[in-house]
C-alpha cells in the first residue's frame, strides 16, 4: 500500500466534489402492489416473525436481550408478536445523517434520499489492461480513489475489492486507513469478526472526536443475515458494535430463491422483511433509535446450472415491492444495485445493470450498495464497469429529481417564435434553457458512424479505461489535519503489532 | 431476393410460434405525475391545438375535412375547440385487435396489452461478419424470417431495413410480399406515398380477402409528423388510405427537443400530444371508429454536439408522462423502444436500450416499434442487437405479468420442511414451482467464469452472432394458401411492370 505524505497541505475546491453529495427526489415512487396484496405480504411477514420465528444462533447475549424484551425463545430459535416487533423497528429514525470529515459531503439517508456506493465484497478485479486477477491493496486504493473522484458516487462503501494481499486480520486496518485519508466521503467499517468492527468504531471516534461520535452517525456495518430464517453472531456482534457507539447498521438478507427462501420472489421478499425487521428489532433493544437500513438482496436462478441471476424480472419486480414495504415500515432502504451475472463489460452486463437499477431508482432505495463496478454476479470489481456504472448513475440522479411542468418548462413563449416546420434552436427559452435541460453522459457516444470511426471506434470500455487512468493521473487527495492522520496511522500500526498475521 | 417456392405444404406447430402472441399485462403502471400536473400539461396540449394551431400542408383535401367539421382555418393552420378535438379522437377505439393471417398471431393493441415490433426504417445493417453496409433485399429477408422466428417479437414492424438494392417505388411490393410469405405475423404497410399506402391495403385484401377487411383491421401504417405543428400530405394521405379502408394508423410526432420542440421535456411532450390527437382528429373524420394508435418519439441532444441522445433519463421520463396521458385519452400509444446512440453492441448500446425499454414497460406502451434491432439512433440495424434485444424482451413479458401474491406464491408449506440455515431446494413447494419460477433468458451467460473461459470466453455478441445463424438455418416458412402466394406475386409483377425504376 502506497501511503502518501504531502496531503496536509491546504487545497483549493476538493477535485471529486460532487454537484450534490446525495440525490433529493423529488421523483415519485412506482407502486407495483396494491393496498390489499401489501397487506398480503405484510400478514406473511408477520406470521414469519411470530409463528414460525428466526433463530439467533452462537450468540447467548443476544438471545438474553431477546429474553428480557418479552420473546419465545425455543433453543435458539426466536418468536415475537408481530406488534412488538413492529413497535421496537418503530423506535429506528426513518432517516438520518452519515456525517462525513468533510462537512459538505455528509449523506441523508432514508425519508426521499438516495445515496450510491460502490460495489461491496468481490475477490478479484478486472481492467482492460491487467485482466482479471486477485484484488490487492493497489488496486484497493485505485479504486478508492476513483470513488473519492467520481461525482456520482457518493459514499466510499468498503469493501471495494478485497484486498488479498494483506492478512485478513489486518486488511481492514489499512482499509480504513485509506477510506479516511484518500478520500473524505462517508464508508461502511468492518464487519467479519468483532475486533474488526470495534477497530472501525476506535478509528472513526479519532477521526471524528468522541463528541461529534457521541451525538451523530460516522461510519455503518453492512451484515448479510445467513438465511432463511437465521442471524448468527457476525450480524448480532455487528449490530452491537456500531449501535451501542450510535452508529449506523445496514442488515441484507441475501436470499437466492429456492436455495435461501422458497422459489418465489412474493415468499422470498416476505422472509427477507421478516429477517431485516427481526434484526432492526434487535439493533432498538441494543440502543433504542440507532441507525439502521433495512437491506434486501433478492436473486433469480438460472434454470439451465442453478447459478444466480441478475437484472432480471423476478429480482426487478422484487425492487419495487420491498420498496414499498420499507416505506410503509418508515425504514431506510438499500436494495438493488447495477448487478450483472457477466463476467466483462459487455452488453449483457449493461442490460443486466440498468434494468437493475432503473428499478433501484423507481423502488427509491436510499442506500445503493453495489451501484458502479460490479461484474460475475459480485465476484469481480471492474475497472472500468465502475466507471460506466458512475457515468449512468449522473443519468440516474437527473431522472431522480423528476419532470418539471412549471411555466418555464411549459415554453409558452417559445411559440411566438417559431412557425410550424421552423426549429427552436434559436428561441429566448432554447437559450435560456438548454445548458440544463439534458443528462450529457461522459462516456456515451453519440456522434455520427464517421465520427466515431475517426476517433478509432472505440466500444464504451475503452472510453471507460482511458477515463479511469486519466482521473487516478489527476488525483488529489483531500486536505486532512496532520495530526488526525498520524493519529490513525498510529492506531493501525499499534493494533498490527498485537496480532499475528492470519490468512484466514 | 431469393424467393421459395415450397412453402405450401402442411406443417406442423410452427417454428417460430410464441409462447403468447402479445402480452396481456398484469403490471400496474408507473403514475410519474399527479392530477394537477397532468393537467397542467393537459391544459397546455388543449392550448396548442385550440390556440396556436397545427399546420396540414399540401393537401386541400385535408383542409375540406377540417373545414366540414368546424375547424377555425388560417391559411393552412388548422385550429379547433380542445373539446371537439376530444370528442373526435373519443370515437377512436381505446383498444382494438389487427388480424395475423395465422389467427394464432393476431394482436390486441391498446388497453393492458403489449406487442412488440423491431426496428423500424434504417438505411444501413450490421453484423459481427459482414461490418456495416447499406441494408438490401437480401438482409431484409433475413430480418423478416428472424422476426417470424423470435418467440418475443408479436409483430413484423415493416421496414426492418432499408433494401438499398431495389428501385425506391418499387420495394415496398417486395417487402410486402416477404412479410406476408416468409412470415404469418402481423405488420405494417408502406406510407411514402399514398399510391404504395395503396399497394400495401390491397396486397393485404388480397391475402385477408374483402369480408374479413371490411370488418377487421389487418394492416396498418405508421407515419411521422412534421413536428413542430406540421402535418404534411404524407401522414394525411396515409391516414385516408387506410382509415378509409377500416385499417389502423400509427402517428408519432418525433421530436429532438431544442430542434422540433422546446428544449423542454414537459413542453415537448405536451407538443406531441397536441400534434398526435390532431392526427387522430382527422383520422375519425376520414371514419369514425378507425383504429389510431397515438405515438410518441422524444429523443434529448448532446450537449457537445447537438446530436440526438437515447435512452437518457429526458426521454425516459417523457415515455412515462406520455403512457399517462394516452391512458387518460383513451388511446392505444406507440412509444419508446430499445433505443441507443451507439455504433456498435457493445454496453452503451445495451445500457441506453435498457433505460429505454424499461420506461417503456412501466408506461404501458401498447405497440413498441423499435423493441429490438436499433443501433446508431435508428440508422443502422444489428442483426447481434435485434437477437439480444428480444433476448431481454422476454425478460420484459415476465415483468409484465406483475407479481403474483396467492397462497402458493407464499409457499407456507415449505417453511415446514426447512429449518434455520437450510435450503429449499428440495421442498415440496419447490419441485411445483421451479420450472416457472424465473426467466431464463438465452443469451446472459451465468456461469462462472471457469465455465465461460472454457467455452470460448464470448461476450454476448458473439452469442448473439451464432444464435441468429443458427435460427436462419432451421427456419420454414409458415404454410399458406399456394393461390394467394400466387395472386401476391402476380399483383407485384404487375404493379412493377406499371413503373419506372425511380431511386429517390
Amino acid at each position: 500500500m502506497a501511503r502518501r505524505s504531502r496531503n496536509s497541505r491546504p487545497r483549493s475546491a476538493p477535485s471529486g466534489a460532487p454537484p450534490s453529495p446525495y440525490l433529493q427526489r423529488g421523483l415519485s415512487y412506482f407502486d407495483l402492489l396494491d393496498e390489499e396484496q401489501l397487506s398480503r405480504l405484510e400478514t406473511q411477514v408477520d406470521w414469519l416473525m411470530q409463528d414460525v420465528g428466526i433463530a439467533f444462533r452462537d450468540d447467548p447475549e443476544a438471545l438474553q436481550l431477546w429474553q428480557a424484551a418479552g420473546a419465545t425463545l425455543d433453543g435458539d430459535r426466536v418468536r415475537m408478536a408481530a406488534d412488538e416487533v413492529r413497535a421496537l423497528c418503530a423506535t429506528a429514525p426513518s432517516q438520518f445523517t452519515q456525517l462525513a470529515r468533510n462537512p459538505q459531503r455528509s449523506v441523508v439517508i432514508g425519508g426521499q434520499n438516495q445515496v450510491f456506493a460502490p460495489i461491496y465484497g468481490a475477490p478479484f478485479v478486472r481492467d482492460l489492461e491487467g485482466g482479471r486477477r486477485y484484488g490487492d491493496m493497489q488496486a484497493f486504493e485505485q479504486l478508492v480513489k476513483l470513488t473519492y473522484l467520481h461525482p456520482h458516487l457518493h459514499h466510499g462503501g468498503f469493501v471495494t475489492c478485497e484486498p488479498c494481499d494483506v492478512p485478513v486480520n489486518k486488511r481492514h486496518l489499512d482499509m480504513l486507513f485509506l477510506h479516511m485519508t484518500c478520500s473524505d466521503k462517508p464508508h461502511l467499517g468492518a464487519i467479519t469478526e468483532m475486533s474488526r468492527a470495534q477497530d472501525s468504531v476506535d478509528m472513526a471516534e479519532i477521526l471524528f472526536g468522541a463528541e461529534v461520535m457521541d451525538k451523530n452517525c460516522v461510519i455503518m456495518g453492512n451484515v448479510n443475515t445467513n438465511s432463511p430464517l437465521l442471524v448468527d453472531k457476525v450480524v448480532t456482534q455487528a449490530i452491537r458494535t456500531y449501535c451501542a457507539r450510535g452508529q449506523g447498521i445496514v442488515v441484507a438478507p441475501f436470499i437466492l430463491s429456492g436455495a435461501m427462501g422458497p422459489v418465489s420472489t412474493a415468499a422470498s421478499i416476505a422472509q427477507a422483511m421478516a429477517e431485516a425487521l427481526m434484526c432492526c428489532a434487535y439493533s432498538q433493544l441494543v440502543r433504542p433509535g440507532a441507525p439502521f437500513v433495512l437491506g434486501n438482496f433478492l436473486s433469480s436462478m438460472s434454470l439451465k446450472s442453478g447459478a444466480p441471476t441478475f437484472g432480471m424480472p423476478e429480482p426487478v419486480l422484487s425492487n419495487y415491492v420491498i420498496g414499498q414495504l420499507a416505506r410503509r415500515a418508515g425504514l431506510p432502504l438499500r436494495c438493488g444495485g447495477s448487478l450483472t451475472a457477466s463476467k466483462i463489460e459487455d452488453a449483457q452486463a449493461a442490460y443486466e445493470s440498468a434494468d437493475s437499477m432503473h428499478s433501484t431508482m423507481l423502488a427509491g432505495a436510499n442506500f445503493v450498495l453495489h451501484s458502479a463496478g460490479w461484474l460475475e454476479g459480485g465476484l469481480c470489481t471492474g475497472f472500468e464497469k465502475l466507471i460506466m456504472d458512475a457515468d449512468r448513475l449522473g443519468g440516474y440522479q437527473k431522472l431522480g429529481h423528476g419532470l418539471d411542468v412549471g411555466d418555464e418548462a411549459l415554453a409558452r413563449d417559445a411559440y411566438g417564435e417559431v412557425e410550424p416546420g421552423g426549429h427552436f434552436l434559436g428561441t429566448g427559452h432554447t437559450m435560456r434553457n438548454y445548458q440544463t435541460a439534458f443528462y450529457t453522459p461522459d462516456l456515451s457516444d453519440s456522434e455520427n458512424v464517421e465520427s466515431w470511426e475517426e476517433g478509432g471506434a472505440q466500444d464504451m470500455r475503452q472510453r471507460a479505461h482511458a477515463r479511469w487512468k486519466k482521473m487516478l493521473q489527476n488525483y488529489e487527495p483531500p486536505q486532512m489535519d496532520p495530526a488526525k492522520r498520524e493519529e490513525l496511522a498510529a492506531f493501525v500500526a499499534r493494533r498490527k503489532q498485537e496480532m499475528p498475521d492470519a490468512w484466514y
